[in-house]
């Protein structure tokens, strides 16, 4: 990357260059920025429906109606273009599940809107596929630059997840004896579950399952005390699973 | 199939052939059969690696050192091909999973003795992927007759399953309001949890964590007589998930 910048500068070097450049190349440089931007958006729909390893730069510059060449342009390889569709799945991610959940009081609150947003994210892609799920499975025994990004993005989720836990704890809304990893794993279990039940079984009721599953994990760990704990906002309805 | 039968039966209405064909029909029989479950062999070894959607009649022939169309003789198209692949992977399924466990007494001791095979066939797995599992991502919007296969084998495991709970219920095991579907839902989402943490994460202690799972949830069901009912035969020790 800095090499490519440099040349960038080399080429602004001349006279003309520098004169007449700097607000064309700005321009430009914005231009490239939004049809990058396009293109990972359409990336990351063909990445849901055929998975990571279906994403092709052709399948893409078919979308896109552009050149192969027009893509490789943005994306120097394959294996580039998968590892910034995992980073844009990323931060809307981010976006969607954690950012409105840590705005939820410490503990109990945040921890049910984590979980609960996380549900509603992977209802939404009862219809798309979770990059994160079906990523796992086409990447597992793939070593390599794709996955370790993979692996990367689901272990800071998981870690977001746990920490929630332990804040819980600390709070006292949960028990003190309180095994965050055993919970985080039963919690994974459920959104594991409903995808593969609504999305490849197509059985009904997936998500008041999980919702369940939910209750009856953190009735055993929460606190008496827990009642008390504030209620985070019931959140807007999300897309039901696809009966 | 008719057709085909058919056919060899002309091939034997000449009076040579009535002579001389009823013993070397046999063994001809005898060796295709074995050919084809050599094949299914090599087959199942593939898509537990590359996935159902990576089988395909070239790959297998390579494998077998065979020509395409001596694959094709054995299974007429790629489709066939892989619902033969699931058929004999739900027969090897029973019989390491479901058959050991019908022969232990009805209620907890055989539930826990399926759930433990299951835990160990998917332990197994760590190394070369779970058809069920994989299958379930690759298939989930590609309908046809590869994905009603793989989801009636599926269904018909989950219901034996859900009987089992049913049996642990009636035998006075687990409480009366046990919701069976539900308990069966959580208990699916230890197993993709552990398939998910052991072999895309390489996260140690998974297998642990299923099993723990598995009593705790086991004691929010159990009957306070549960405890007197007779307990399952050890399994012997499963391959550890990789650490």
């Amino acid at each position: 990357m800095p090499m490519d910048l440099r040349r960038h500068d080399d080429a602004l070097d001349s006279p003309a260059a520098t004169r007449a450049l700097p607000r064309g190349a700005a321009r430009a440089l914005h231009k490239g920025q939004q049809t990058r931007a396009a293109i990972l958006d359409a990336a990351l729909g063909l990445a849901s429906h055929m998975g990571l390893e279906g994403l092709s730069i052709g399948a893409l510059a078919e979308v896109m109606q552009m050149s192969k060449s027009g893509v490789f342009a943005h994306f120097g390889s394959r294996e580039e273009l998968q590892i910034s569709v995992i980073r844009e799945y990323h931060r809307r991610f981010e976006d969607e599940v954690f950012f409105p959940a840590v705005r939820q009081p410490r503990g109990l609150p945040r921890l049910r809107a984590m979980f609960e947003n996380w549900l509603k994210r992977v209802s939404v892609e009862i219809d798309s596929g979770c990059i994160y799920i079906s990523g796992a499975v086409e990447f597992d025994d793939r070593p390599g630059p794709v996955r370790d990004a993979l692996a990367g993005m689901v272990c800071d989720w998981h870690a977001a997840m746990e920490r929630a836990i332990r804040l819980a704890v600390e709070e006292g809304h949960l028990r003190t004896d309180t095994d965050a990893e055993q919970m985080l794993f039963e919690l994974h279990g459920l959104i594991l579950a409903l995808h593969h039940d609504a999305r490849f079984l197509r059985r009904p009721g997936a998500l008041d399952r999980a919702r369940r599953g939910f209750d009856r994990i953190l009735a055993r760990y929460a606190t008496a005390g827990a009642a008390s704990a504030p209620v985070a906002e019931p959140a807007a309805p999300a897309r039901r699973a696809r009966r």
